[in-house]
Order: C-alpha cells, then structure tokens, then sequence
C-alpha cells in the first residue's frame, strides 16, 4: 500500500464457485473491490444472477456487467452457441469444446481498461490450472504474458504504476478453494458453477463442472450447499 | 504460406486512413482478409460508414461490426464521453485526452478471438509508432508483448499455430503510408479520419487527426482527397 487511502482492485466475477472465492481474497487483503461481470450471450440468466448476488454479499463497492453481444457473435463454444451439446460424460484429455476463444484475454482487457479508469492496480481472476488445465488461458504463463502486456498497454503504465493481475486460486485444488472460501465467508449456495443450470440456478449435476463441485465439497468435508434441478439427480 | 488454400487474416478497420493502408497491404500479401470495426460509442457513425464503404472497396471476404456499448460506459476519452472536448490547438506532449483505455488492446483481443474461430494465422492492426507516439498501445514493444500473449491465450496455440500481429505501418511516416497506399490503389477519399467529422463524414480541418493526415498529403506530394466541412475551413 503506497499511500493512506485504500488501494482498489478489479475482480473478474462470473458468479461461480472459483470466482467468488477470489473476490473474497480479495476483500480479506482489504482492497476497495470492484466487481465486473459480462453478459456474452450464455445460456442462462442464473449465472449473472448468481454474480449479483455474491457481488452484494461481498460488500463490492460497484458491480458493472460489460454486454458482450459481439462475443456470442464470433464466439464457438457450446457456452455461447446453443447447437454445440454441453457435454455430461465426464472430463476428457485436451481442451473441452466449453472453451470460449480468447476469453479470459477479452475479458482481462475489459478489467484493465476498467482498473485504468478507477486508477486501480489490481486485477483479481479466479483461474485455477489443477482442475481447468485443459483451458490455455488460464495457465500461469498466460497471465504473466499478460501482466506483462498490460504494464506496456496504459496511460498509467507509461505514468509508471504497475498493474498486478492476482490469481490466488492459480494453484489451488477445488477442496482448497472450498475451504479458503469457507474460512472467509463465502456462502456457496449464492453461486452457480453448472455450465446448464436452469433459470432458477439449478444445477444439472452432470456437467463437467458440476462434477468437479460436487467433488471439491466432498473433499474438503463441507456441506454442498448447491440446489439441484429434479431431473439432474 | 504453408499450404495451398489461402491464408486468413483479420484487419482491425477503423475507416481511417492508417487502418485502410494496413487493409490494402494484407490484401496486397495475397491473405484473404476478415475486416473487424468497433461501434464503440463514438462521437458520430461517419467512421463506421467509412469503414463499411473501404472494406467493401477492398475486396474482404466478410467485415463484421462489433458492438461494445460496455467500452463507452467503462471509457474516460474525449473520443466516447461528450464531457471532453476533442482538442483543436495542435499536437502537444504526452497522452492525448483522444486515449480510450486499453482500446488496442480490447480490439485486438477481438480480433485474436475471430481468428481463432476463422484459423487465420494473421492480425494486421494499423498502428503507428511516429505520428501517434502518444499512444501507449501504439508502441512496438506493446504490440510485441501482446504477441507473446497471444500466443499463450488460444486453444490453436496450444495445438502449435502461431499468430502473427503484424503493424505493417508502425514505422512509417504518415507521407510514406499515404504514398504505399496510393501505390495499392486505396481510395482516400473513402476515408474519415477526423475526430469530429459531421453526419455526412466531412472532416473538421482543425483536430490533432486532420492536420496530421493534411500535413502526411502535402508531404507526399500528393492531391487530398478529404472532404472538409465548410464551418473547418
């Protein structure tokens, strides 16, 4: 902290497990947190409401949602495009076909111009590379490229401040989140992970990422507190 | 050129001079071109209609329009927010108040997006380094930093394609750019340039954008095409 008043940080925040566990850490370094979520056509609305929820529960000092319609435009992935079947087999080898083109880049640049406004210097993303390895863009040496990136792409930059992008979840298997989020505070059953919940944010339970929740509280020994639709048990 | 089919690339095509140049020097290296623009919130829709009239005069195989209100509610630039006056005293030191937070970055996270989707290999952004030097992502050193990004960000770099941003402009006067495209036969006329151009796309004569593409036609000894609202002159 350079000076007296509070630093600010971007969190990205999706409304899922991950993400409102990084908003938190976030929080708990006492940094002034500024919510940004996007609206890029997903399937459903149960994830943004998710977001808006953890984002008041959180105490965020603003919580703006950047409609992307122009991402479900060029988009190629079963999250934007509704002829591509979200897959409930399990995890396969190599990068799942949820993937979404250049995201997290898209949306770290959303997060940086937002943070160059605010004179943030922080940016917080909630990637994890133990249980989304198949994802590039949420590997470490994606986001020290693009941290190193952002130092060259401002005003501010130029100006001499650094950007940070923080990714306290980088590392962190689901039962870590869990039990960091728990330890914080975070209540689970205001998000939504499921790549097809229904509109009242119920979770299929079949999903890949259904899976890997479900999977993440039975480790951890916590109570899954996620509601599921009737017809996914 | 590894295989027979020909090579894809994306052209971010602003509908400015520099942007055009760039458009017609991909074209000119045999790619076929993907035209990418932004509706950004800017001050009048006269850029994108000369984008729309300089895609279609160069041959590209599709141009798309992305709509990113998000960028104009994030912005702080006299280019998105009404509030500020685009300056009309000539070119001064530093930053220009015409900066949009992380624009070339968003664009270009757009544009690594489509290519992704499409397989081009190929990103040709008109930036330029001599004219523009106030630009932070202008800058080779961001434009090289986004490229090692770039390069971790995508499922196709994983699977070991290579993107290729390519600022065919970057050291080139605004005399030396003016006089490539003539030699490729770009129609200057086609082109806004101005920060404040009128509905029908005339240009101001007075803003840091007008006197650097008036001065770049005096230089390279060539006629200028712009049309000049009466109240500029």
């Amino acid at each position: 902290m350079t000076n007296a008043q509070t630093e600010r940080a971007v969190v990205l925040l999706s409304g899922g497990l991950d993400s409102a566990t990084a908003l938190a850490m976030a929080r708990a370094r006492g940094l002034d947190c500024y919510a940004l979520s996007f609206d890029y056509g997903q399937r459903h609305d149960a994830e943004l409401n998710a977001a808006r929820r953890v984002a008041e529960h959180a105490g965020v000092i603003e919580h703006r949602i950047v409609s992307l319609p122009g991402l479900g435009a060029i988009g190629d992935s079963a999250l934007t495009d509704r002829s591509i079947d979200v897959p409930s087999e399990g995890l396969k080898e190599g990068i799942p076909v949820t993937y979404v083109p250049a995201r997290n880049t898209l949306f770290l640049a959303f997060a940086l111009a937002w943070a160059e406004v605010l004179g943030a210097r922080h940016i917080f993303i909630g990637v994890n590379a133990v249980d989304y390895s198949g994802y590039p863009d949420c590997r470490p040496e994606f986001i020290e490229a693009f941290n190193r990136m952002a130092n060259l792409a401002t005003k501010a930059a130029v100006e001499g401040a650094t950007m940070e992008i923080h990714t306290p979840l980088i590392h962190l298997s689901k039962a870590d989140i869990i039990r960091q989020g728990v330890r914080l505070g975070v209540d689970y059953g205001l998000t939504v992970s499921c790549y097809a919940a229904d509109p009242e944010g119920r979770a299929c339970g079949v999903c890949d990422s259904c899976r890997l929740r479900a999977a993440g509280f039975r480790e951890a020994e916590v109570s899954d507190p996620t509601r599921y639709a009737p017809t996914g048990e």
